[in-house]
């Protein structure tokens, strides 16, 4: 144990809730990565609990699942139509959900959820066209509910440290930004003749247009325009696959520019091996610079113009508010993604327990907008069209 | 999102659980670090409910905090006896205690629950006198109730995959094996006269006989052994003070002997600056090495002689069952301090409930043996005793 | 002292010189930093012997460099053009001349010298238009003289390796190349009005037309093409200013295409505050990725794909004899930059001997080719037509 | 080409010198790796020129040796007594001679030069004896001779910088101080029944008392006190062999007391798999700390009690003075080894041409003392004594 009352000064957790939200899920059962993340996500800080699933639309599994999570059989649904309704049905039902199924599946998912009066957790990219991501939008300003979605790396503590720092100014005037997401699980074999199945992520019918750009370029471009506290207003994208047999891009190189008047860069990459999951961001000003990588998460690292470089640690010296709200544990026992999508999921509740309960929140809900969701799907739509058109400039708020 | 079938290839979750544990907690309400680590960790895997504290003997602390944590108002204790008493007299009270209180503390806590057949999970150092440790042992193996030591760096996964490969002969014959943690956080100013308080950490009557070699050079201990599959036959400890109105040690610098043979080090301090809780080890063999370090959790680097140096990547290719039960997300996306410590409480979990259902479970429960508690605890008053007789070699084992 | 026989494994020297080669320099008086490496670079393998100079066009300055640099009174000129001619005429004269001056006088002096049929070695990038480079390939077509274009960094060791392992075809085939070459020396203060001179090298004049592109996107431009073994068929680029003062771009972000069907990207920046010349690049394909920072000269991060990542350490383990022939000292001991120069100037040296003296050299003269001097200007025009004429594709090679 | 006047901010190399100094080597001719090292170095600045040589003992190897290095031939010599009788009766005899070659020969050679009179440079450590270096140091002394014995690695830019702020009190009062040469280049073979020959340096006829204590332990005790600026006052070891059939120790793990108070440790392993020469320290004081090695050379990691920890360059922000007369090129372009040992060598030349020509320098030669040769003998002494008594304390002083 290491707990004098120094080491914990760089911790500083969110408001204790109220009470606890009644958390339902969609997706999960089926051995795929994201569902579990949410239900971590959600318990993690004591602020959900969970009381209904869908976990499997394949009845054994969602049987089996729903035994292993402990739900009651009754509320452990196959279809996500007869949980909504059920749910809502109940006077202890489902209060929000949380949808973590293949991309295609969102929209008609959160609809049926909007339409019952249940609020939604949705995971990126919102929908896989924009006139669905359109669609929730009216839905959930026609209804007032809450609709979230997650881009759960904003809310890491370093990243938020970023961006309040450049908000304070700390970098001046900014002249660049480069992001990137880096993976090589679609790297393909040199041997096979024709591409193998790679889950639904490779096909258009159900990841959509857009591929390593879709998948997680969104999370690059939500990040570009999160820490920098601009707007993208420029994309310029060369998209292209690493084996011709492939549908949708694994290579995405896109120049960009920003509405404050800076340049920068995003690539994003299925099919680069040796980079698990790398997730970057650099961002220049004229005053200083910050570098962070999720390789690195627990750590920021800082230059002032003219000056030696620091290193910020999670819960250390330097630290601001902003990243002190998103730490648990003092610095240097790492935290890590699952520390990140739970302060997105405390930070969704609080705003929910106050927009249901009607009480006022002094916390806002800043990686789970769905005015970013929509924009993610726009940027996908707009990079997709850039590429299409011979690398042209897109401003990806035109589509909207 | 990001799941395709190949990326979760190194995530290999433990068994579900047949059912939740029901979980009491003592301490935690006073803003400690450790606390929440506990309440965190038994609630990231679902294993457990938490349906009793006494998490301060301060009623307006514990009546807050049991609040804040949703426990009910009459399972909120003051007094860890009489939580005790009434949890179980209860048919649905707590089946087991975890204590995250100083360690002065844990001897009287652990005994009163012991007493009342409740089932104990007990930060470490299991106590500050051997004596106190040797009790609990003996009250263990008279009621045959469960006690497990909270040596939570142990499941880390690539600490776990360290071990395996050192088991499986990678490394061959090890040579040499050097551990170190090193933190920063009782520095001294060098402008006080005399030592301000640092909690309880720096006073004996609270702590033990140990500073930093009881703190975290207990640790450091458990990883020496729990990775080198040795135990340590001899210690030779050189341990100092910062400055000389501090009561305890702040520096502790240690030879060791390894049983099969092999030399090493042990380093323990607080008083370091620039070091963040850095918790390393490197272990030498005739085929190859190991190293590991807790700010990049989740890599382990390994070089068969001769070659050239892997790094082996939690989730990724080369790791082993062992480090994959530990794994909840797939490679690149890191895990850190709190799944770690959620890995030990879901193997005390299998091996608790089967314990008490009287199920069989394949599980071991590798990093809570009370064994090792007793150890940590010996490990402790050798090294004192080393320092006080002039640096001579110990054998932690020959006080037991 | 550590010289085991296994420890210089890695090991292997360049072949021994027959003689050695008398070296004029131009340049390097004055107190800049790139004349003095070329000095060291020269000196360090003893294959040159530097006999003449004209290290400054002051008197003052040009005599106490001479002075200092233990040059003959009578061979310490001011005059570059006296230099050629008096050199030229003495049958000890110098055989070659190291250029080390600014862009813009390049052509000129390497004119002054070709003339008088000495041999040259030019600091990049080769002349500040890509007229003066064709008529200085003209002149050495013609003349047969030997024209050596510094890329210095293509001499790193692991530079070397990474190129011999993509011919190898250890990466499969290419998808994706990115390049970057990161300052922050032209960081702009906040706080001034109008920009300060930054030397020769923010003024068009004396620089041509490129900033960031010319100065330090040449060498990564090189490296792109030396790594990948394939020509750059198409760039799109976005050079911007940090200051609206300044006249010449130092942030450069370029979309690349290569013959051979990769993408990729290269960014040049002088305005990134926290970098140090930090160049680096990334190189995958369907077999494995390789990347390299000069940050870290010494190792090369290697990923096959689907295996972990190694780290190929300079004179260890998977060295290839094209990185082994660049190495002077065991593993472990840090080769530079100044060793990275002076790898270019003994491959320059055995190929000028061969050259000169009419022998066969088996060394490849690999990082110094006037082709990719001249393709070098070639690429700023085009990055900075590409830029003007709105961010479209461009082909250096057809400006040539 | 990248010289703006503020990268050169960094930038002071030493004085320039009056002349060059005439240069003889011993050893080197063999293949070995420190022989070039030496040559290289004296190379660099240009402040020897290289006049005469014994570089091997076998008159094929040494007339090769010779040739290869443009030594005239009747100044390549094959025994080191001719050489030091024919220099010393030239006048334009070398003045200073460097030995290169294995330890037990350095006494005879030494004396053997400083008996005509010739000035010594001196690989370490300087003897195998203790007798034979105080023979030397008396030799030294009546003759008013320079002798330099090479501990390259304190004249790396960024251990002066480390020595420099220690001095300069920004860590407040030492407590600790841990040094580690981890090496692997002796790991044995698990398959091997019997040792091979690993050269001369297993051998304790050729290698004297100690293993890796000496070969490289005697770096990390001279960084030690290099860099704390104080002896120590005791050190306690325990030496090991991976092997039974080794006779010489290849691991050894000390424990340290300095005369100012602070504790500390010492590594020095040749059988560390995956260890190439790394070389590190660190050192703390209750003002802040500092982390240095090999393997990252241009960097010194800072931190103020209570601060974010800083990177300082190597000829970047935060340098001082001894710092930057080490540096030749800006922050960034990495230097390495070979610049460290010709750091030395400069200041070697600097002393000894002020001791030569009877003028003042202020040019203090700081990492070349014969009194730390003498205690680097005496430290392998001692740490054999410490082992062999059953590992008590020592002072390596009282030897002397």
């Amino acid at each position: 144990m290491t707990d004098p009352s120094n080491i914990n000064a760089g911790v500083a957790r969110l408001p204790a809730a109220s009470r606890q939200l009644r958390l339902g899920i969609v997706g999960g059962g089926g051995g795929g990565f994201i569902g579990p993340v949410h239900a971590i996500a959600a318990r993690m800080d004591n602020r959900y609990r969970l009381v209904a699933g869908a976990l499997s639309s394949r009845p054994d599994i969602a049987r089996a699942a729903g035994a292993e999570w402990f739900l009651p059989a009754d509320r452990s649904y196959t279809d996500y139509r007869d949980m909504a309704r059920a749910e809502a049905a109940r006077p202890d039902g489902a209060e929000v959900v949380a949808i973590t199924t293949p991309n295609h599946s969102h929209h008609a998912i959160a609809r049926a959820f909007l339409d019952q009066g249940i609020h939604v957790i949705c995971d990126k990219p919102m929908t896989t066209q924009l006139a669905d991501a359109l669609d929730l939008r009216q839905k959930v300003t026609e209804t007032g509910l809450g609709f979230y979605v997650t881009h759960g790396f904003a809310a890491y503590p370093m990243v938020r440290q970023a961006r309040a720092m450049v908000a304070a100014g700390k970098l001046g005037r900014i002249g660049a930004m480069h992001v990137e997401f880096m993976g090589d699980w679609l790297t393909p074999s040199p041997d096979e003749g024709a591409m193998p199945p790679a889950g639904w992520r490779t096909d258009p019918a159900l990841s959509g247009p857009g591929g390593a750009i879709a998948d997680i370029g969104t999370h690059a471009f939500h990040l570009a325009r999160f820490v920098s506290g601009q707007e993208v207003s420029g994309l310029l994208a060369q998209l292209s696959r690493a084996h011709p047999a492939r549908r949708l891009d694994d290579n995405a190189h896109l120049l960009l520019r920003f509405e404050g008047g800076a340049t920068g860069s995003l690539l994003a990459s299925q099919v680069s091996p040796g980079n698990d999951c790398e997730l970057r961001f650099r961002i220049y000003g004229d005053r200083g610079g910050l570098e962070w990588s999720q390789a690195d998460a627990n750590h920021l690292w800082f230059t002032e113009t003219g000056q030696e470089t620091r290193r910020i640690a999670r819960g250390g010296t330097g630290t601001m508010p902003a990243a002190q709200h998103m730490t648990r544990v003092p610095r240097g026992h790492p935290e890590g993604y699952l520390e990140a999508f739970a302060n997105l999921y405390s930070e969704v509740a609080l705003d929910l327990i106050a927009r249901i309960d009607g009480i006022r929140s002094d916390t806002e809900c800043l990686a789970a907008a769905i005015a970013d969701g929509v924009l993610g799907v726009a940027f996908v739509e707009a990079a997709v069209a850039s590429d299409r058109l011979g690398n042209i400039w897109q401003d990806p708020r035109a589509l909207i």
